[in-house]
């Protein structure tokens, strides 16, 4: 990925742009060269630079590079492995300790393998860029970052930062305590050093601070100010379950979750808190406005663990940004953003039993250009306009299940429409990631698929012997082998 | 489709059941011919027939055909033309004016190009059998009943029953009403005589009754002992939208929703009740209950429309029949069952805050065991089992989506889970119908599936020119021709 992508014409196509006029163009074109987008036009280009390599896309939808703001890419090799359970037990009893048994080293450490996974299911559906929520030291962050950086894809990696957990009341146990001394400050700083800016400035480094339980404030605000020193950006899982709200109003003296987040000084521009279902509206609205946080908003993973539905419509109508993500395979169980789309356009005029609350339009801002402001990279990515970044992805709605959609006759169906309630990942045929065609005719074309299921198959086996966790059969189910 | 159909064996393949032991097969194999199972088995059969057409699946997944249990055929056409809007006016202002401006004959009647649409996206997504919900006399009955014999899926066709309204402070206005006469108990009673049990028994005529604003509970009765007479099966939508209970409570003396129903003599073995969203549990369970009556549940419809969540818990640990259904493509977007299954999978537990609330493997068997007793099929279909109807789908689950997937190691990743948690229609490959391949290698095989797409992009646009209805483009975004 270091060579300088050639110059490339995409043409005849229905361009959704989420530029600032939220311009949609039903036939046009666009060029990019090298890693940016040169010209976004309605009809033809008057003429073609040579060596440009130029691809045709009747009846076909390009929209911007889907912007995954929270995910956890260590998770693909675990997805179905923790089933209809909720957070608390998911956590303790399934995932962590199955995250503490990831080992290895090279192409064949388990922190590799998943992250390859999880990045060729993500390009193959249309995400361009992710913020990883939480890399544990077993996944191994070198790991994660030269999968982001041979793939292709563009990634925030949040490097976990974790204090010892004290507050004994929660009957919490992290099996991955255990690598407690390399999830320090100080392995964040050098990661940072190390990996931030690098591939093209497609692999970005943040802190992903350990979820407030018990740890002193005074911990988390120390965080707060080396980030802001050294402009790193800060995501956190904040405001979960149910349990979480009276956790930060008794262990915090009182605090609401912002009040909390303020207080920690974790607030700001490239702060990403994930979940957001449980708070104090009247106190947090505020303070989220004011400090200019972002909310990743994770419909799928807070129904499938039964967390609740964050309140979107009124941290949308204060002005909030809210920004969308799939969470880890576990919990989902996909990294689907076109179905996190899909359920973010329902889900609330089902729970507000509003049908002007938040549709197709907003579910699709929230996964595109809202993502962009969540990570700060507002005016290089998130929407297709001439100098930004060339993230782009192509859908193919040819078939049946997207009648009556027709490019040329404009019968009143919206193509926003179309995206976001009738296509899946499935759909997409073409991905382009910093200019360079990742995915093409539905391909992936910087990795081998098939080897990438396959090395996950293998290492699923042993992180789940040296884990010991078991998985339990559903009852009343025959299982046959 | 009168050719008797040839044996088939699905070889190397896992298959989920839904037998009544529930029995998931690992790998293993299933036999057809003509239009029946004749064996289902763990291994690999000991000889094969000489003119077996042999279909080797290794790492695949078969499952039931799917059965969507409230759908309406017409509506394809429709699909993102009344985006954003709450039940009554998305009915009045949009759907029964275009529904009304329906016509034409033979191949290019609407109704028939709908219905094509319609059946080539079901099946190309999994779904085998299907109930019509409300057959209007613009999309004409003859119409869809012809496309159904044609491309071969199963189907109950509810021929839309209806009266004259008599609730003026409804304030709703159905275009449709002009073709009130035909309509009638009688043109029921026609179409039951001349399509019920044709091409091999795949058709059966059903009564869709008008939904209960105004009109007297004796019409009502009148359809429901005719319908009992004639061992006709019944939907009806009902308790819908928030304002649905307290009409009922209101023009019908005080009566609930099931009161009514019951009342009515509407309620039985082969009644399915569409949404149910707005019940009197303590009253209406009971009656559910006694009547064997089924509920149809639409979580995707009900969300969009703000019509609310149904409370699908309660009514299955009643003991009450649930099946599922997508709706119409203008309330969903999609005739998707397996993006329908993973909604239901998830919404039961975030809304009722428990994560052991309906999950994957009760979404599978609401749709398909469920929804076969729903039509009071579940002898012939809904299950692979020896001796029932040949209806099976196979999913593609070799992509990186669907690791660590491994049907050889069993590293305890359930296929019930992968199925309804990480699959969509597209991941479907082969589908078979009372015996026939209708779908191979994911192309439909029965028609052309572009042919259909470009019919109905032409038929749309006579449909609103006729019915004057008009979208409105979405406020703060730029549409440029």
């Amino acid at each position: 990925m270091t060579e300088q992508p050639g110059a490339v014409l995409f043409k005849d196509v229905t361009i959704i742009t989420l530029d600032s006029t939220r311009r949609v163009i039903f036939k046009g074109y666009i060029i990019t060269r090298g890693s940016r987008i040169l010209d976004v036009s309605p009809g033809n280009p008057e003429s073609v630079q040579p060596h440009t390599k130029v691809i045709s896309l009747p009846g076909r939808i390009i929209i911007p590079g889907l912007i995954n703001t929270h995910a956890h890419l260590a998770q693909s090799l675990l997805r179905g492995l923790a089933e209809d359970l909720p957070l608390h037990s998911w956590l303790c009893d399934r995932i962590w300790p199955l995250e503490a048994a990831y080992t290895g080293q090279g192409v064949s450490a388990d922190g590799y393998v998943a992250a390859r996974a999880t990045i060729a299911e993500m390009l193959l559906s249309g995400t361009t860029c992710f913020l990883e929520a939480m890399l544990t030291h077993g996944s191994g962050f070198a790991n994660v970052a030269s999968a982001v950086s041979e793939m292709g894809i563009r990634a925030c990696l949040g490097k976990l930062v974790k204090f010892v957990e004290t507050n004994p009341a929660l009957n919490i146990a992290d099996a991955r305590d255990k690598d407690l001394s390399h999830m320090s400050i100080e392995s964040l700083l050098s990661a940072h050093t190390t990996f931030h800016g690098s591939s093209n400035d497609r692999v970005h480094v943040w802190a992903a601070c350990g979820t407030p339980r018990g740890a002193p404030i005074s911990s988390f605000a120390e965080v707060g100010r080396i980030c802001r020193d050294h402009d790193i950006g800060i995501t956190m899982h904040c405001a979960e379950a149910p349990r979480d709200l009276p956790i930060f109003r008794e262990v915090y003296a009182g605090r609401s979750p912002m009040q909390f987040c303020r207080d920690a000084e974790l607030t700001g521009r490239k702060t990403v808190l994930a979940h957001m279902c449980h708070l104090d509206l009247q106190a947090d609205l505020p303070i989220l406005l004011e400090t200019n946080t972002t909310v990743a908003h994770n419909p799928t993973s807070n129904m499938k663990l039964a967390s609740g539905v964050a309140q979107v419509p009124a941290m949308l109508k204060a002005g909030v940004n809210v920004a969308l993500g799939t969470d880890g395979a576990p919990c989902n169980n996909s990294y689907d953003m076109l179905r996190e789309m899909h359920l973010a356009s329902i889900v609330h005029k089902g729970t507000t039993l509003s049908a002007g609350s938040i549709g197709a339009h907003e579910a699709l801002e929230m996964a595109t250009i809202r993502g962009a402001k969540a990570l700060g990279l507002e005016k290089e990515i998130g929407s297709i306009e001439v100098g930004k970044k060339a993230d782009l992805v192509v859908l193919d709605v040819s078939g049946a299940w997207a009648a009556p959609w027709d490019q040329d006759s404009r019968n009143g169906m919206d193509p926003v429409s179309l995206v976001v309630g009738s296509c899946t990942g499935k759909n997409v045929t073409h991905v382009m990631v910093d200019g360079s065609l990742l995915v093409e005719d539905s391909r992936l074309m910087c990795a081998d698929e098939a080897d990438i299921a396959m090395a996950a198959r293998a290492a699923v086996k042993g992180i789940q012997q040296r884990s010991g966790v078991k998985t339990v059969p559903k009852a009343g189910w025959t299982y046959v082998t």
